[in-house]
């Protein structure tokens, strides 16, 4: 299993996802399901994967073939917008279902994926996708400014209840590993090492790239102080007299 | 959608249910999603039902025609223990598969369901169910003490976090209601009003019922009391200076 957010601000794109069960690939940079494309100054994209880990290696593998070979629906250095670039990724799933799909389905393996997509391109806003398995996407527009993929429910009342788009990207990034831990919490099939992402606005690269391993201690004080503070609250508050 | 979740206690039970796109039946006490069959000081039982709706009322009428047949394995009032009664169900539930199932599957409507089943059986202890779509079960035992039906994930970390054994059943009352609060925000076809019971060791009967509506003042308290002392928890935990 997977869980990855995404959360578009005011400042700047916050990502988080955890490494449970999953292997890496070799070129551009990766770290585990978070996957960094930047020519800095100029563009930068960061994707998120969960799903089936051939189909998601795959996205990623022709993305990385692609690069360089100027056609802007499948080239990331040729895309002329954010729009373009979800194209492109919307792209490279539909040829992994064309090329694998049947014999997948044969098969009767589950061969479906989803992906987070944030970036810049240089003339253009910072924008932040969610894309399907059939290669469509939305857009983080107004108060609808994170995605989930993977195991999303369990770490969602967080992102609901304290997340704006005028949140600082520092809290945006205590939110996600919140929201992170409860996750793990409730499935043990997530875990980490962990990914955080930062990417500020304007900047056409990662602003901080942290992995964050059990021994953490930043987020083993979060781990703690939130889960006492939860059940301090709770034991505040008043019982039924029933 | 529904939300439903059985807390085995020390002290006894609690249940809580919701009741979002949902009809009820005639006989026995009803509440919603709620079925109470009681024969005070000598059994009583309580099922919370989630899935298709015909399904899940074919089986409360089966339960209902079959008492007094003096089948143990079908009649409650005939069942020696809480676990005849737990096999009676999944007897109602098999019995409404073979004689709708073939038809509901011609038009592909997913005819599935789930329960959770609390009782006791004079000369037995209380105990809980929870009894799956092919008529089998599991028991709640040691540190497994509560069951969830519907949509379950959004409230399970508050249960995870505070339940244990020994929690008072007032304050079993209050996390159920804390969990429903969490998955109502989360999914909106999980709604009030909710059913809330309290069911005491030993006294064969509904200690307590409450219908809570949007206007129940304790909930309402508990609702916005929660949401603001988890904002303050989470502004107080100090940011990452990454």
């Amino acid at each position: 299993m997977t869980y990855c957010t995404g959360i578009l601000l005011d400042d700047g794109v916050v990502l988080a996802s955890d490494s449970r069960t999953n292997a890496g690939i070799d070129r551009v940079s990766t770290f585990r399901k978070m996957h960094v494309f930047e020519r800095p100054g100029d563009r930068f994209f960061a994707l998120l994967t969960a799903g089936n880990l051939s189909l998601t290696q795959g996205v990623i593998s022709l993305l990385t073939e692609w690069l360089d070979n100027s056609d802007p629906e499948r080239d990331l250095w040729a895309s002329p917008t954010m729009f373009t670039a979800a194209h492109a990724v919307g792209n490279a799933i539909r040829d992994m279902h064309k090329v694998d799909g049947g014999y997948l389905q044969e098969h009767e393996v589950d061969f479906t994926a989803s992906f987070i997509l944030a970036g810049q391109v240089r003339g253009g806003p910072l924008r932040l996708f969610m894309i399907y398995d059939a290669g469509n996407f939305i857009e983080a527009l107004g108060d609808s400014n994170y995605f989930q993929i993977g195991e999303v429910k369990y770490g969602k009342p967080i992102l609901d209840r304290v997340l704006t788009p005028t949140t600082p990207l520092e809290e945006a990034a205590k939110c996600a590993l919140v929201s992170m831990d409860s996750t793990i919490r409730s499935n043990l099939s997530v875990g980490p090492p962990l990914d955080l992402a930062i990417i500020r606005r304007d900047e056409f690269k990662l602003a901080t790239h942290i992995s964050i391993d059990v021994d953490n201690e930043y987020f083993n004080m979060i781990r703690k102080r939130w889960g006492f503070a939860l059940r301090e609250v709770f034991s505040e508050l008043p019982n039924p007299n029933w």
